[in-house]
């Protein structure tokens, strides 16, 4: 069902500090820091062959990342981000396999402007997974 | 200097269990469990379009992960694995750049019979990142 990984989300306390890690020990490109005030982050997308890379940092005080960062101040691993073909279907797809999907249940539009839905954690090994219709 | 990734490895408490949800309920291709005795773990290879998870399992009472997973017993990510194409080169420009590499700084044979260094993940905004030669 799911297809490509579409993103790793790593929440940091410093995007702009972490891009340096990126940019200038590992060699690879990064774009500028860009605000999601919707969302509620500064974002870095860090450009890999296979994938991207994103570093997120709080942006205001409501951040939905900032009560995670005050757990891993230093950052940590905060989702995968997988793509699916038809999100409504997948959704339904794993609450029939026992999947808990967080909130309501019903597909936001996320950061990339693509409907996405949240996974229960709890019933994926410990790992935030997100879905979003490619 | 880096290229794909290679992989994302997560920890988990049992693979045979974290397997499930990602042939069950989110419909991927999955291996059967492997034993690595020589590195202390069972793994399982979840292969995307794109690029693999490796769920592992400690394996025995000396497994280099299971104190990693007595500090996150539902699972989490234990480290991304980026591919460069001189290991040796990779090393020593990381090091020019200020960033750590973990142990003697000598290259290791990796599980995937490939050399391998890790980087301090003080240096890496809390990720552990392994770096292997392609």
């Amino acid at each position: 069902m799911i297809g490509r990984l579409n993103h790793v989300a790593i929440a940091v306390p410093d995007a702009a500090a972490a891009s340096m890690l990126y940019r200038d020990a590992l060699g690879v490109t990064v774009s500028a820091p860009i605000a999601l005030p919707e969302h509620g982050v500064h974002v870095v997308f860090v450009e890999l062959p296979n994938t991207r890379i994103e570093l997120i940092e709080p942006l205001g005080e409501n951040s939905p990342i900032a009560k995670f960062l005050g757990q891993h101040p230093q950052g940590a691993l905060h989702h995968l981000c997988f793509e699916v073909g038809d999100i409504a279907a997948a959704r339904d797809q794993l609450q029939r396999a026992g999947t808990r999907v967080l909130g309501e249940g019903e597909p936001k539009i996320g950061a990339h402007g693509k409907p996405v839905v949240f996974l229960n954690p709890k019933d994926c090994a410990g790992i935030l997974i997100e879905l979003e219709q490619a």
